[in-house]
């Protein structure tokens, strides 16, 4: 163990978080110069590491160790550098960073991995630019999707003219595609919620990523003088909000997350009762299946609600995520790491947790076997200035991800790459 | 009975309607383009049925029929010709019409009743404009203040700036106040509200207006991401979907008329818990004791909602209107003329509403003692296009306004117009 790794990791995590756009929070969205500077910082920090760096086809920051040859398939380890808006210094951030104190410590043996070790920073996870999540991993994965060049920012740059200005080629977008170069992929992330913290243990096994639906739900009612008696309104408002209130009952009592984080009313005058009331869910949990149940529950109950005020319901879907399960044998090496590491309190019992949140992992999952460890943050919160971990939780961290990479490498000595 | 003249004020509200700053719906704000075309039409009709017609320091438009003697003082009847956005074609200009119509029916007793009657068709009643309601009808009252100048409408233009471009010298608004020159208001309205249509009878009289209060009430909670578990949420929209559904089932028990029109919900992003949730409270009762004795209950059961949720609630109070009472004398008149008009569907019980909806007599009110007539409407519907009469009604409102007159000319003649 090494605490200078870990307290230079929050030193450096404090540096990018002074990387901002805004002068009052942390935001640093994909294609911007402020994604072109921390880009910059952490390719410095990767050289130093020994790592060969490039920038990939689309912004992606990657450096690579090569194994006990030139060119062998590679475990991919890395995560997020770009955030939301007034977000916290950590999340994403951290996987990356501690990929590359991992790779310190690896430097010295360089040529005698039996695999390549490549660290990887993704220019864009959080969608905050452009609306649409994981542009960075998708377009490693080979998923780049042709209809995506038109989405556009809040001042109307398209992604396409976005990539011209940021000196990337639209055109050869493909070229990031690492399919059937990776044989696994790390990422190491705060967990985003406060089960690790109830727990009293630093680190868990991430076992999958939820399924999530998102859609727009709206109620149709009628524009009205307040001075319509009670028995003739039809007022959507109130069946949005018997909604909001039946939708967390639903989702709570069958083990789904739900998130009402929109709610648009019209006319919106203080006199005239609201004539439609539009917000959005963002559904999810840890199998489709209980995904789609919980679903079927609220429509149930929204469809009562709206029977019994007279309203009707508009449904336009968003997104829609199968949920991403961790591959089984990077889950085992990660558990073992994590044990042998000492995180596990002691007890044996390394703690195993689904994501409710969205990760790179999710993308990758689409060329190469994925596994996750999840690091105690404060409060469970995230997205917020207020997100926060510990040194000694930095330094399990970073340990654990080290002893991964071994375990992956005893397995591999004694297997071949294309069994992962 | 003149049918003739209910046929001409339906037409004459059919080219009212036309003259609108919507190419979609019916839109005429104080000091517009509309506001001028209206008025000089019905100055047109004004001047047809014999009054002598000004505009006032403040934009209203009035015509006078002198009474026995120059200069008595006036009878003052009418309504309000601006509307809301998207507005029906009824509200407020059915009362301007009725007392025109009447007018032309009094005309040939020009120089022999015992006061002067005049019709004023004030300019603003809605305060769609500048976001203040009765600015037509306070001008009148001489209750005018001086902190109104800087109001502004959506274009930022000031109501000081929008009285020079109508060509009116806001210093001289003083001189639109009657105070002491009318010794009673009488105004004809749709009646907002479906009671008459239940009763299956087409007139009521007005005992009063609800007294009424608007507030903001901000929900504060935390925004998070939507990973948080529910018992770490603190969830502003829930707290606030809550209080809408708690501020209905309040009120209505109480029988106090409470509409939630707008909810604003911060950070307004999908995926995040929302931190703050605005709404609007718009409360009405007969009585200012019923009013705040439900916004007690209510406020009760929103400081335990937020109790519950780790919430915290902020109020802003915007407006409060104390309960304004018809005169008793007036109220009488009014249902004399009524019942003798037929139009208590031979009972011989006049029906007697409070309104929930403001009106110009709320300002009025502070100069003179004031009388008003419900006709019903369909459905109750108002502030909408669907808004409708029926020829019948309108020939029985017609005719019970200018019985009223006769009324009052008849307690006049055998009392001074300072007893009322």
């Amino acid at each position: 163990m090494t605490a200078g790794d870990a307290q230079e990791l929050l030193d450096r995590c404090d540096e990018l978080a002074a990387i901002s756009a805004s002068a009052t929070g942390i935001e640093r969205v994909y294609l911007s110069a402020q994604h072109a500077q921390a880009h910059a910082r952490a390719a410095e920090w990767m050289a130093e590491a020994g790592m060969a760096v490039r920038q990939d086809a689309a912004g992606n920051l990657v450096g690579r160790l090569e194994g006990s040859a030139p060119g062998l398939p590679a475990l991919l380890i890395g995560s997020h550098l770009d955030t939301v808006p007034d977000a916290g210094r950590y999340d994403g951030i951290l996987g990356v960073l501690a990929a590359i104190a991992v790779m310190g410590r690896l430097a010295s043996r360089s040529g005698t991995l039996p695999f390549a070790v490549e660290v990887v920073a993704f220019g864009d996870e959080e969608g905050t630019r452009f609306g649409t999540t994981l542009l960075g991993s998708a377009a490693v994965a080979g998923a780049w999707r042709e209809e995506w060049w038109g989405l556009t920012d809040r001042d109307g740059v398209t992604l396409r003219e976005a990539f011209e200005r940021f000196g990337l080629d639209p055109a050869r977008v493909g070229e990031a595609s690492r399919e059937g170069e990776i044989f696994a992929y790390l990422e190491t992330h705060i967990e985003q919620g406060p089960r690790l913290e109830d727990l009293g243990l630093p680190l868990g096994v991430v076992t999958g990523i939820a399924a999530a639906r998102r859609m727009s739900l709206t109620f149709h009612g009628e524009a009205r003088h307040c001075a319509t008696p009670y028995d003739r309104r039809h007022d959507a408002l109130l069946g949005a909000a018997e909604a909001v209130v039946a939708i967390e009952r639903t989702a709570r009592s069958l083990g789904a997350m739900a998130t009402v984080g929109r709610m648009e009313v019209a006319p919106g005058a203080v006199n005239v009762i609201p004539g439609t009331a539009t917000l959005s869910l963002d559904l999810r949990a840890e199998t489709d299946a209980e995904r789609d149940a919980a679903l079927d529950a609220i429509l149930d109950r929204l469809t009562a609600i709206c029977a019994e005020r007279g309203l009707t319901l508009e449904r336009q879907d968003t997104h829609c995520a199968a949920a991403v399960l961790c591959d089984a044998r990077l889950q085992a090496a990660i558990g073992e790491a994590v044990g042998s590491s000492g995180a596990d309190g002691g007890a044996g019992a390394v703690p195993r947790l689904f994501s409710v949140a969205g990760h790179d992992a999710m993308a990758v999952a689409g060329i190469a076997p994925v596994g996750m460890t999840f690091v105690r943050c404060e409060g469970g919160i995230s997205h917020h200035a207020d997100e926060a971990v510990t040194l000694a939780d930095v330094e399990v961290a970073i340990d654990a991800l080290e002893r991964t990479v071994e375990v992956l490498a005893s397995a591999q000595a004694s297997s071949s790459p294309s069994s992962w």
